[in-house]
Parts: C-alpha cells; sequence; structure tokens
C-alpha cells in the first residue's frame, strides 16, 4: 500500500519543487513529471536528481520549446513528439508485466493515445495498438477483435460521439478505461459530448478519466495489468 | 408544395381550436393532433369534423383519462396505450408507400419507438421493428442486417450514450433519423448525453430530432419512405 | 443496402490512412476525405489512389494552406474557397439526381451553405439556392416559395435564433434538414441557440444536425433527392 | 419620476408586508400583489389597505386555494383562473391608455398570455388579442397584421423555438416585448430554447423578459402604451 | 405598421447585398448595415445607393480595417472608433424626438454604452449620459438621478452581477433596456452572470436584449422615445 | 487550532453515527446535527449522548415528522418551524460574542434567514434583522443602515438577479457573506442567476456559499464575529 | 474473451425480453437484471429461466413493489431493500476472487454504496466496508489506513465536492473507482458537482462513472480484483 | 460604518476615472486601481493623485507593457510580475494587523496566490505561505498544520478538483476563503469543477469568491484579520 503518512525522509526539495524519491516504493511507480508551466532547465534538474536515485524518469506535457533541450542533455531518452512525453528505460531489463489495448476511434485521437502508449511502455507493460476502428464503420473493430486476446485491461480513446468504448466493452471481460477526446466541432462543446456519452455507456466494465487524459487512461490500464 | 398563403376557405374554427381541413391536399398528409392540454371532448369534436371532410384523424401524446371515452366513442381506431396515440384507418385501401426500420437501443425505449411506428402506420408506411439491438451487444444488429432490406430510412432510438445511430448509419446506405431518449439517470441529464451523441455522430447519414420525438422521427422517415 | 461486414478487399492501406475503395458500390456514394489534420500531401495521395480505382473524389475542410498545392496537381478539379472544398466531376455523364434547395437566413451563413451546395454538386443533385431570407424579413421567403417547385428536399442554414427551417417548414412538403451555424455572438453561446431552436421546431418536417455541418446537411438531402 | 428615495410617510406596515401606498403617485402604477408564498387572509388584508387609501388593487399568481376566499370576499373583483390573477376596477372612469397586441404562438401559451392581457386591463390599456398564429403555420399571421394598427407595442409569447418574435419584428414599427414560455419537452430545458431565440433575435425591435413572465411583458407593453 | 409583405419596388439588388430603399417609410426607421463580414468596398457602395435615395446612413460593427477608407471617402460622416460605428447627419434639420438616459456600471462597459449612443444621435433622440454609476458604490447613482428627468426610456448597460438595471428599475416610471456585457472574468462566463442577473430582475420595467449588444439596446429605448 | 488529527479520545459510536464529543474544544463550536436522512429517534440519540457530554446541541434541515417528537422529548429547546432547526441553550449564560446582520432581498427568503438566524443564535452572536430591502426598492436598505453599526459580518440572503450583497457590501467596512437563494422561476435556474452575481460582485468584500445555505452563511459569519 | 459475435445458440427469447444465458461462459459474469422499467413477474420469469440453466441470478434497481413477491417466490434469494438488488448464492461454493474496499464519504451515500456491495458479493469478491471518511474530517480516514491492506481496488463514494476519491487515490498503489452521488443541493446540480470533481481528480489511479452507479463502480473494481 | 451614502467631498474627478480620496477613512482601506482596460499613464494620474492625498496607492491585474512605465517612475514600489500588482509602502510605520495562511493546492496556482499575498502585504496583514499541499499527498498538509497557529483565517487556493479548502477547513477553526482557479483541462471548463466543488464543501467554515479571484480571496481574509 501507498502509505504517504510516514515520515518521508526521500523527499528532495529544489526550491522550485519537491521531488518524492520513495514513490516507487510505496505506491508501486515513480512520480511522474507535468512539465506544463515548468522550464527545461526545471525538468532536467528533476531528472537528474531522479536518476542519482536510481528512479526511471518520464515527464508528460512537454512544451515544444522544452523537447530540444531535453534529447540534447538525455540523448537515451525516448522523446515523443506527438504525445508530447519523454521517458527513460529502466538500467537494467525488467520481467514483463501484463497487456493492454489502446483502441482509437479515428486518427484525430493519436496524439491522446500515442500519450496513453508511452505511458504503459514506461510503466513496462505490453501494449497492442488498434488505430480507426471509430463505429462508422462496424466491421473495422470486428476485424481486430483477435488482438483483444491476453489483454489485461483496454484503453479506448474516442471523440465526437464517443460511443466506441461501449462498442468495445461489449466485446471483451476485461475493465476499459475510456478516455473522451476535444475531437469533433460544434456541439462536441470541448469534449462534453464524448464525455457525456463515455459516462452513460450501456456497458458495465467501462470507467471514465477526464478529456483529453490520455496520461491518466494509460495509468490506470497499467496499473491494472501490471498486478 | 404546400403552399400556406394562399387563402384558405378550409379552416374550421371550432373556438378552442383552429381545424386545418385542407391540409392533407397542400402538404401530403393531413394535420395531427396534439393532444397534450387538450380535453377528450376536444380531441372528439376535431376528429369529428375531420371525418365529416373525409379526413383520417390522428392523436398523440394522450393522457390516461382521455383514452376510454375516445375508445368508447370511435371503437373503429386504434387506441395504442404505450405510444399514447389514436389513430383511424383510411375509408379506402391506399396503395403501399414504402418502408421504415424502427430500431431501438434497449425495451426502456419502447414507448418513444412506439409512437414512430403508430405515426408510421397512420401514415400508410409498412414498419419493420428491429428491438433491443443496442451497442454493448454487437452482434445483435447484425444478426438483424438483412432485415433493413428494402427500407428507405431508418428511426433509431436510443437513450443513455446514443450511439446506436452511429452504428446503424455505419450499415445503410439510406437516411437514418435518430430520436435520442430520456432513459437512463445521472449524467444523462434528461436526454442530454444522447442528443449531444447523436449530434455528433461520426456517420454522415445521420439527422437528429428532439428528445423523446418519436412522432417527429417517425414523421420525417415517413415522409422519405412515401416519396 | 451497404453491407460493411463482408470480408473487404478493396481497402487500400496508405500507412497514414485506410482508402475504402469499394463504399461507392455499397453505400451509394465513394468515401469523403475529411482534409482537418491532414498534409495536403496525404490528401493529394488519397485523390490519385481513388481515381486510379475510378473513384470521384471529394475533400472537406481544407485549410488554406493546403489549398494552392492541390489546385496545382488537380487543374480539372473544383477549389471553392468559401466552402473549403475539393471535388472532382465523374468521367462520364451522370443522369440527373433529383433537386435540393440550399436557403439561408443571412450572408454570414455563406460558408456553409457552399459546403453543402459542392457536397450536392459531388453527388450530382441539382441545387436551387434562395440566399438571405431570414424570418425579420417576412417577405423574402414568400417571393422566393415558387422555387421550391420540384424539390426532394431542403437544407436550411441559419445562425442567431435559427428560426428559417420552422418557417420553411410550415411552407414545404419534404424534409428540411436544418443547420445551426455559430453566426452571432452573446447569448448564441457558439451556435447553441440555433441549434436549440431547431431541435424544437414546431414543424413535424424538421431534423437536424450539428453546428456548421454544412456537408452532413447536404449529404442527408442529397441522399434523400437522389433515391 | 419614480423617486424612492424621498422620506416615504406612505408606507403601511402590516406586519407580514410592507404595503407602499404612494407608488401610483411616483411610479404611474400601485404596487401589484405577488401572491405567490402568501396566505389568502394576507392578500385581502393588503387588498383592504389599498382600497382604504383609494388604490385600485391587482394581484398575480395566486394559487388554487386562495382564489374562492377572494372572490367571496370581493365579488366585485376579477378573478382569472387561467392567468391566476384578481383585479380590481378604479372607482371612476379612466381616460383611455393606448393600444397594445397580444399575441401567442400556440394554445399551449394561453396562461402565460392571459397574465399579460390582465395586466394590461388594469392598467387600463387596451388589448388586441391574436393567438394561435406560431411561425410553422406562416399564413396564419399575415392574415391578423391589419389587427396591429394602432398598437404601441406587442406582447409575443411563445415556447419551443421562440421564434415568433422575430417574424413580427419584422412586420411592426414598435417594440416587441418577448416572453418565452415553458412550453415544449426534452431540448427545450424548461425555456431555455425560446429563451435564447428571442435574445438572438435578428429584427433589432425585440426585447426580452423571463420565461413565463406574463406579468413583465405585459407590464413593460403598457408602460410604452400609456405614455 | 410595418408592412413588408407588400410588393416592394424599393429593393436595390446589388448583388452582394439587398439594400431595402423603404424601410424607414414603413418602420420608422433606414436599414442599418451591419458591416461585421462585409469588405469596406461594400459599405460604401451601400451608403452611395442610400444616399441616392434620400436614405440617412448608419453602420455598426466596424473592423479597424474598414474605418480608415469610410473616413476618407465620407469625411462629412461620424466614425466612432470606440463604438465601431459610421453615421450620417439628416440633411435637413429634424425635430426633437424625445430623450433617453444611458447608464453605465463600470468604465469597461463604455464600448457598448458607445454604441447605444451613436444609435440613438442616429434616430435623432436626445442622450443623457450617466457613466461608472455601479452598484458598489451606491451614493453614486443618488446624486445623479435628476438627470433622468425628461427621460423616455433609460438603457442600463452592466457586466460582472449586472444588477444596475434592477436599481435604475426601482427609481424610475418608464421602461429600462438592459444590456448585459461580457465583462468579468471567470464565472462570469462570457457575459451569463450578468444576463441571468437582468433576466430575474425583481424590477417590473426592465427588460432584456443580448450580451454587448448596445445597438439594440439603443434602438428600441429610441423607438419608445420617438414615439 | 483545530487538530483533528491526533488521536481522539471522545468519539462516540452509536452504529448510526459517530459523534464527535471534543470538536467544541478544538474549533470553538460542538458537531451540528445535518438531521435529512436520520429519523427522529436517532436524532434524539445524538442530542442525549451530547448533553451527557456538556455539549449544547442543535441541529438543522428537520423534516416536518421529526419536529413533533422532539419537541415533546425536549420541551425546553427551541423549534423554529420555519428554518427548520432545533436549538438548546447553554447551561450556563455565555458572554456576549460580537454582532451579525442578517439581510433579506424579499419575504420569500425568510427561510434561509430564519436558518441563518437560528445558527447564529446558538453560536450566542446577536443578530440584528433586516428585511425586505431589495434593490428594486433602494430607500429601504439606506433607511436601514443605522443598523449595521457595531456589527462584525452580514449575511446578506438574496435570490432572483442576486444585487443585494453587492449594494450592502458598497455600504460596509466589513465582510458579507452572500447567501443565494433558489426564490424565483424560470431562467433563475433553481438560484444559478443569484449564484451566479454574486460571484461577479464588483464589491470586494462579498464571499458567497451554496444556494439555500443559511447554516452555512451563518456559521461563517458567526465565527468572524465571536473573535 | 467476451465473443459476442458468435452464432449464439444460448438466447432464451421471453417474448419481452431476450435471456442471454452464455454470458458468464464469455464474459465472466453472467447477464444482471435491471430490474427498472420491469414488471415484478418478468424478473421472476428471467430469474427462472437463469436457474434453470445454473445462472446464478441477480437484478438491481428494484422499486419497493416488486420486492416482497421476490422475496416470497425465492426465499432463499437475499434481498438488500437499501441497495435496492436481489441476488442468489451460487450453487457450489466458490474460490474468493480477491477484496475490494467500498468506501463512502457520509451516510447519505449509503444507498450507493449497498449496491456496490451487494455487486461484490454477487461476484463473489470480499468486501471491506470503510465508512463516514469525508474529507471534513480527515483523521476519520487515516484511522482506517490499515484496511486497505490486500484490497486489489476501491470503490469510493462521495457526493457534494467529490474530493475522497482524490484523498483516498493519494494513500493506496491501486484502482480507485469513483461514483459521483447525488447527495447535496443548490449548487451540486444533480451530482454534478461531484462528477465534475471526480473527472478533474489531480491522483492518476482515479477513475469515473456515472451519478449513482453503485452497481458499475462494484462491477468494474470486481473485475479488476477477480482476476 | 462605510457610509457612502454622505455628501462625497473628496471625489477626484480625472476625466477618465473618479478617484475616490476617502474611502480609507469610510471603509478601512483605500481604494484599489483595477488596471484592466487603463493606461500606463491613467494609473500613474491616479496614484500622483492618491499620493498627494496621503493614500497608499495599490493595483492589481497590470498588463506587461504597463510594468515598466510604473517602476521607472515609482522606483519605491514593489512590482511583482507574477502577481501582476504594483503596491506601495505605507509613510510611516504600521501596527500589525493579524496574520491570513494562503495555501495551494499546486504550482500552477501561484500567480492566483501572489495576487491575494501581495494584497495582503498592502493591507498591512502578516502572511503564511503553505504551498503545493493538494490532498493527492496528503501527508503534505499534515507536516504543515503547525504552520497556521495565530492565523486568524486562510485563502485556500486550488483548481482541478477544488478539494483543499475541505480538508483545510477540517483542519482548523477559522474562516477559509476558497479561490477556485482556472488550472486543469478539459472537464474542468475554465474553473468550473473547482468552483463547484468548493460551493459544495462539506466544511461549515469554507467561502468561495470568483474564479482566479486573488485579490479577493486576500481582501477578505485580510478585512477578517485586521479587525
Amino acid at each position: 500500500m501507498c502509505s504517504e503518512n510516514q515520515k518521508s525522509v526521500s523527499t528532495a526539495r529544489l526550491g522550485f519543487a519537491s521531488v518524492d524519491l520513495a514513490r516507487a516504493k510505496r505506491c508501486g511507480f515513480p512520480e511522474v513529471v507535468y512539465a506544463e508551466g515548468k522550464t527545461a532547465e526545471a525538468v532536467m534538474a528533476i531528472f537528474e536528481k531522479q536518476i542519482a536515485h536510481g528512479i526511471t524518469p518520464y515527464a508528460t506535457r512537454l512544451r515544444p520549446e522544452q523537447m530540444a533541450p531535453l534529447k540534447e542533455r538525455f540523448p537515451e531518452g525516448i522523446l515523443n513528439r506527438t504525445a508530447r512525453t519523454f521517458r527513460f528505460f529502466p538500467r537494467e531489463p525488467q520481467p514483463p508485466k501484463g497487456k493492454v489495448a489502446v483502441v482509437t476511434a479515428g486518427t484525430s485521437d493519436l496524439p491522446v493515445a500515442e500519450e496513453a502508449v508511452e505511458t504503459l511502455l514506461w510503466m513496462g507493460v505490453e501494449v497492442v495498438a488498434i488505430h480507426d476502428v471509430g463505429v462508422a464503420g462496424p466491421h473495422r473493430l470486428q476485424e481486430r477483435l483477435a488482438d483483444f486476446e491476453g489483454c489485461a485491461a483496454a484503453v479506448v480513446i474516442a471523440g465526437m460521439e464517443g460511443a466506441l468504448p461501449s462498442v468495445v466493452g461489449g466485446y471483451v471481460d476485461f475493465p476499459v478505461i475510456a478516455v473522451p477526446t476535444s475531437v469533433g466541432y460544434g456541439a462536441n462543446f470541448g469534449g462534453l459530448s464524448a464525455l457525456l456519452g463515455m459516462l452513460n455507456s450501456c456497458a458495465s466494465n467501462v470507467a471514465v478519466v477526464n478529456i483529453d487524459a490520455g496520461f491518466k487512461g494509460g495509468y490506470l490500464a497499467g496499473m491494472i495489468a501490471s498486478k
């Protein structure tokens, strides 16, 4: 159990941030750096502190101007420009931690899907990607059903009417983490239509996270798969 | 064309209502009585005036206390308690006017579907009913695809996430009239979730009417089919 | 019927997209390219693949920087800068496919109307344009009523209070596809006022599509007219 | 001018209410009793106090149980059960104060219209009632245009899409006070659709009051007419 | 009465616009040019056509790039950069047409107020400006009460909580046209807070127009004053 | 300081509830019983436990059927049927704890005001009640300004446009706790209009609590006054 | 994997319902009967059909009038009046399937919690109940942290501000399924406040289901635990 | 008491603004300059007028281009670029005025917190800053509880789910002024999620101000502390 209320001796105060060095021990996974609103220098300083303590760093929501300095300073890290993430590999090989399907309704949902994929890879979870299988072309999902074999969870990402998680939920016997996206226009009201659709899913095994929250969708599915 | 701006000599003023006796000639179908807010006596008086002029009457949104008097006075009429409608048969046999599929996601959508069906039958349109084929059990719709053969339009009725019209739209080559229902609870906000889902449908052939508007869904599909 | 669940041998996988080469045979009309979020190169590659298979291409929601390369590469195509569309002519003359009226409330609704018109022309449907006949100048619509003669459907486009579809619906005996626009300010809330107005239309023959959805409005009306 | 900031010697404190006995002198019209949340006894006590000071009383939003006692105690007063109002006649004949048109879209808007009418009659303003002329039957309003002759303002009452005020506004050269009603269902969201439609009216001479606010609509029009 | 349904011989079709040359005769005031979405050339062409027919032109919602060409071409016109309006003087002196108060809550409401003032001046109505008298400094309005003397109506403009029209309404015996503005931040939701506040005003003589609708507020008040 | 994280030895577990017997010592005031959803027996059992420990009980949101048993069992307690509260007196006289003004816009706001008053009296705070001083009759508040003398805070309660807290805030030099009420109809949307108005108050000294939250409004003001 | 697209030979058509007899084999758990909108007779007929096929029945959302007949007909079943559920025991002992914590913020959330608990018990999952630990009394949750030991997931149920899932999420290393409830008043808008709070949780391991969806919360947690 | 209704002789009219020179005497604190929508020159002119009358100036919501001129002209003033404020020191030392805690959930809330801090410092109130103690890491707040000692109020600032004020409220015995921020994305809807969460707080001592309203939060807390 992740018992944060004990006296923590492993907090590194950097002035601009408090780096939690013991979270991986308590919660299973290290602290993730949310780069929005931080300078590239700040992200790099946190990374160095984490690496010094044997932690495998991971950052999300990078802005374009943060990307080049990071890649230059840490050439061994993986920069994903679409996902806006930067992750490291663990120093030593890790045993596999289960498998998760990442499913999208259309190509516009790709940035959110990539953030989920990067999160799962950083967690050491195997990913099966099933793209562009929105409900208006029903045969596309049916052709891919075998790919769900062996998965412990699915992250299903869709904008507009957000119907795909319900359909996937009807085909599988594991939890579906639904991620609504802001893809669409007019009466989608910034993702509200997909969000409400997913919350009202008639499938029993569909839970929902925030609009465009690819990280959270991947993290929850990875947590389920890695148990 | 339905040219209502000409000097109408066929309006019957009953005090409580203006009965438009010439609408069938102008618009293809006679005026429909919206019973909400009228007494049973008022509905009967309108019916009698219409029958006297050779019009086939039809009323929607009947309240329970209006039903018995209507059935007693007009035993030849068809009372549908679920649809809350009362309709008459034309005096002379009519040529068939095309076929429409009426599709529901779940059994709770039945009252809205029945209102659509009654409207279509009154218009003289053939109906194919495909019930309880919501997206969480995808095989159910696939087993019924052959039933769409020969249809000119579909009325697709769903609450909760309102995903069914998108899926049906992906299988057919005719217009889908989507009717969102208020079925559901919590974040469905009285049908808003289904309404927004249908408006944001990724299928090109889906148009939407008001929440629970079974009459309008049936009327539009019937208009398309009877051309 | 558009039976997409059969084993499709006509999908062209381009890496960045899956081009559905058989849709015209199944659904009556070929796949339309939604250019939003694609490069000009991607759109051109899809066009070439379609042309090679005898398909008449059509793209919507082009961004300004995509337009010049397309026109240069395909000088025979029709670029509509207002509609943000690019369409081709069929190689062989087609029999006419019915007539649709495209009606606007004001001049600001023109871009949405143009998208509907281009869609109808690509479908081979005849278009009657009736512009600037909003409800605050009621005589303007009345002067144009004769133009509805012979139409199978109308696309009625309006922002602000969105009242025009109701008024048109009262004059005609065919379906009205209402397209709310985001034209207006303040309490129009990005098109919500027109959308709600159209969904609550007191006319029986009015169905609604998404805000600013000129393509969908045109496609539905064209589908009705081309039967 | 209605200068309420001067030291008022004409307030009658009844314990449960402060009766403003001088308002007619200051503001042109006496205080109106809003009966919602008052007992029949309280309303009667206020009436008596007003009558004793030469004021012509008027009450709105009466509940059914308040009506019989009022009518029994003041047989000379006018009880309107549809409008839920009770008004008195001035003791001495008043000179006429102009004319206002009260216009409704449908018969369900009648209770709100009656409240406006009673308010205007109590103010001594002549009323022209034009009922059931909603936009889906455009010829109905056109047949009544002559009835607007001589009016100083119109109160236009409509639910659902709330389009009627825009249409009336296009025909007249005086202010239109638009009253949205909660008539409708589904996506009318308790009158929101009509309210937004009226606020976004493309006619320049349309102002709006609260949903179902027949009293306020009548009061404003009466104020304009009685100048 | 403004009877637009008669055969109009005074419409000037310019291709890009239909100029209504007879509106002043029918409705009391000429057509106003809404410049949003028109080129400077289009606005000038309409002005010239109007002037040629003896009409006094007026345009609202000018964009900055339209202003200089207009002022250069028509040096005799009044350009108001804050109001974003351009108006002409009538060729011959007009009799005065009543007086209207234009009241603002704060200095940020000034652009909306200026649009109302310009509209009133173009209509030939006298204006009394009462600025910066928001409810949080109650003495400021009280010091100006004498300025309402002789007014036939008030345009009261406020953002944030939109309380000022209620307070003004309590002091005067004429109609108050309330104009909510989008001034504010956070939970004002683009003017929604002021709009709802004004619609729910406890004062009987307050009617409301759209958010930031200075023209409509001025036009309605001017219509009342010029009777 | 109210340090609830220390090991509490004073929690009385009654099965149906955990009674916090030490809160008065820690937080200044004892736990208040929220009666909604509890039986009269449960409320009485909690009261007895509190009294046994020297605590002065207080309950809010009583339902009518809970009131008689409470009054019968504890005749020394104060039952306020309008406020729906039941409170006890401290066993020993308390020193006075400051003064708070409770202000209402209209008589319909009285139940919420009474809940605030009862809360303040239970806290031992002196109350000055200023009723029915809504902004549409501005002189009413001005006549009462002297009553604010000596107050440490005001609870200002209003429905509809919720403007009164702004006006009071402009007259006083202490915090105003604004309580929006659900009083009104139509576009007040259950108190939303008053809530948004108060949140957007142009007065610097206005903070807001939930709709109809008389208890919370009184509690906060009492906390300020009793320091 | 739950492959519903194969030809199903195990659907029992009862006229009023299609009973899916093979779902337990495909999806891990049998079909659950949603009793809302069914008669007691219909529920009993489905139960008998399920029992005949060796299925362990479970029904949710029972109305009071359905409860007595069910208990009388199936005395061996467990009726939970608070949860509004009826469940059976499997005929043969089942191996344990993991442990889930069900956590509530307040006593008013109990009915939703009970529905989650009954669902988990029917799934054969062990339940740890942690009640009345809302965030305003932070020590209450801290005293119960040891009870999370050995859990595979938590269902956290809260109304009002819906903050509890975030706090629980910060203490544990497994998924938290957050269930917002409609408990509260005023600005909770039927559970919207709790729903939005949970969707915006700053904890990475929180997923959300519909308002008051105790069944879905329990089902998802049970699915995670029983893997 | 702040009696603004007396004849004010201390208003300095600058043309563009009315400077209230006597507010500090009446309301305890001088008028604050809201710089949004003013030029740097206007702000400087007001400052000079205030300084000439012995007032200590303070401005909020400065735009970047206003900052340099202000700092150059008044080098003795304190410019806070994060808070967007400019304040002066009183000419003579002031006695201390109590202590307020300013608490943030995350580092993104810092600009709003800084505005609150600057406001408190200008008021002469001591500030204790407690940053980055959001609810997902519960131990962080617990470690800082001793810092609340001696405070008279807390300003608690949070975005996303806005849960922190409830948790702080459970630990302290003084008022909590909750400031929701627009920090977050997706379903936070510009701060709505935090706003609704705070309004529905289950803690009795939490009042709320507008989204991002750091000034108002600080002002209210400072008013409480300085009594």
